[in-house]
């Protein structure tokens, strides 16, 4: 990060805000944190004595992981808690909850929650920067930047790239993220999946003009620089979104004879957690051209980079 | 702290058996953690290699991070457990945990527990230090603590100031501890709130003689410094000891009206979490008068200052 | 640990395949190590930087609390996690969660599981070291080094010892990986308990062939220098194992008249958590001979050894 030219963002709630040079910003300040991420001794001092306050109100292990190790390689203090052993069982308040982590020294508020919107109200009335962890069926700006940063670290720029994203769009708050970087950074984004979870086209093409629907594989994924997996939430084929999820993996699941139809040095990824067999067939989530654990480890740079970036604006804000 | 004038105290169970100077000390050693804990870097070494347990048997969000704040402030190491995911499943004894615990390493127990007392027993078998964070309806020392510690830092002094706490004073570790404390350092308590809810005046005036009963708001505002609300428990209403809460807000719930009765200097308090329109307006809640989230604050700093001289009694126990 | 001549072993999965010398460096190891727990200040900077995962599938306090403090001790991250908060939740499976911990820069993977064998699952697809903290009614390796470790500390040698088990033998993941431990060391082991619990002494005696089977404590116990008894899980009464847990008492607990069956100087051990007045009377777990709470302490060491030790495994590995 410049520290001549530093972000004046005080939050990150979602992509829909973000300019390409803040993109670029925060791409070369997570370079220099996966370097460190990759030392034998990952350990920083310097968010030292800062504090990081993980709220999970929806259970999580990767999210709420790599938040921890990103900010504990920073040598900030970790304040973990979850909705089932909160305040929420006596019925208080997110705004009182927020208020009083706030007063007991939470410098930064790192929150996932079932209710779109949340993280927005939380910045309401936290006085430091949010980080919005993934909010009911709207964002998860955290996951689309990781995405974006591994594509861009394996096929150089994003501008003109053909990505495809495939499964339950209209219920995916990381294809709803992915979607406002993609178009913003001049990608060229498929959207793929049946009508059931897609949705209708005007409604995608009323809010990102370019971007184009499919519902068929074959005719999505030639030319694809990029086909990324969504997680297919078992509960579609209760709500009756889907007949069975044997239909569902027939026709939608990525097979290593499908990933043929893309291009040659396609990306193959996924936000997991995986339902292999299901969205993902076991074979292409390890197979070569796969980056899915990279996404992982991509995901704790982007993670220290946004608490570095965002800690040196608590003063400023 | 006078580190030639040591305290004698060993744990701190409730404070009937504080004295006045023993207050004082607190206080002031508090002060010097204040000053640490608003430091952009909140992180001193004085802690460093010694292990708390946070033993919550009770799910707490505000008392459980505010001993993890103030431990990890001075470097402690922290070890949480909560009873869902401990031995208790199994069916372990208390006594048995805690023997394990000092076995373990843990050099000074934190706990809260449903059962009045517990904190007690652990006491008899602990080697280190033991602060009740809470147990059943008997004590709160530390919240009673961070309580006076921030009357005294507004008002100057306690001695003589009037204090009426409104609530559910019957079912309350929060005022019981506070009683001891206030009491002894000379205010003019008064207790306030619905005959169920309150109990007989003779009943507190056998234990604590200078306080006074009232069932009216009406009546017990008038000159109040300050104005202490208590979390109404939805269970009580239940229970059949109300007959409705909106009733009960009715009568004893705080708005800005009604705060005019007291003085116009008058401090407004909760120990939260709030049932913000319950017992307390949310208009009140942010008044200016209103210290609830300087309560949060101080509570950190208070904290702190038990860790801190309970652990120089260590050895000396 | 001699740094000339390093352990070759990558992961601590059972104690089957341990050679004489391996239990020598990793006692001598851990008696380093103790000392390191026995000062005032309990931190060493051996692991700063590296990140051990405790994931607990099953509930634990004693065990995920030793791992944890002997962790922080060497200053490694501690990240934990236990399946009701994990994305078990959402059908992750096993093998993927492993990938994205070590994908999310997890060193060292610690983990309990209720299936016999999923740590070697684990350990065929993380890179990193593998310890596994009980798994089913499989092996416990780190309880079973700590038992032999103290019973070495207090008696010398574990060569020709004579150690009575007695309790739930059939069940017990404990008594497994000590006598894979204590066979290999040369101590004489006598199992014993009620048929049920026991079952057959040619089962036993396929595997470990110098093993005794006996359903009397009166046959078992004369001549012990170690009398280790085992946690009766409540469960075995309603399983039809057991009539009552009375009866199992009258015939199996130890009281302080049985124990001066064995050897004077015989140690009384339990893994924990212990049921008092079942399988152990609260006498007997208190006294002289009792080294219950030491076992509790030695654990701390022993895994710090381990820790140590595998940490250094990582790049040759």
């Amino acid at each position: 990060m410049n520290q001549a030219e530093p972000t004046r963002r005080r939050h990150v709630l979602d992509l829909d805000d973000f300019t390409v040079e803040e993109f670029e910003k925060v791409f070369a300040q997570a370079d220099a944190m996966a370097e460190v991420f990759s030392r034998p001794i990952k350990k920083v001092p310097t968010l030292r004595g800062v504090t990081v306050v993980n709220a999970f109100y929806e259970s999580s292990t990767r999210t709420r992981i790599s938040f921890e190790q990103a900010a504990k390689t920073l040598s900030a203090n970790v304040v973990n808690f979850s909705a089932s052993t909160s305040a929420v069982v006596k019925g208080e308040s997110l705004i009182d909850t927020v208020r009083t982590l706030e007063a007991l020294g939470c410098d930064i508020f790192v929150m996932r929650h079932s209710m779109a919107g949340a993280p927005y109200l939380v910045a309401r009335h936290f006085h430091g920067p949010v980080l919005n962890a993934g909010d009911g069926r709207h964002a998860h700006p955290t996951q689309a930047l990781l995405d974006i940063y591994t594509m861009r670290k394996h096929l150089g720029k994003i501008q003109g790239l053909k990505v495809v994203i495939i499964g339950d769009i209209l219920h995916s708050r990381v294809a709803r993220s992915n979607l406002w970087g993609l178009t913003k950074l001049g990608a060229d984004v498929v959207l793929c999946g049946p009508p059931t979870l897609l949705g209708p086209a005007r409604y995608w093409k009323a809010i990102f003009p370019t971007v184009r629907v499919s519902h068929s594989l074959e005719e999505a994924l030639p030319g694809a620089d990029v086909v990324m997996m969504l997680r297919l939430q078992k509960e579609r084929q209760e709500g009756g979104l889907l007949p069975t999820l044997r239909e569902y993996t027939r026709v939608f699941g990525m097979t290593m004879e499908r990933l043929q139809l893309a291009a040659p040095h396609a990306l193959v990824m996924h936000p997991g957690p995986m339902n292999e067999g299901v969205e993902i067939d076991p074979e292409v989530a390890i197979c070569a051209r796969s980056v899915i654990e990279e996404q992982v480890t991509n995901g704790v740079a982007i993670r220290m980079a946004l608490l570095y970036m965002l800690a040196g604006q608590r003063g400023a804000a």
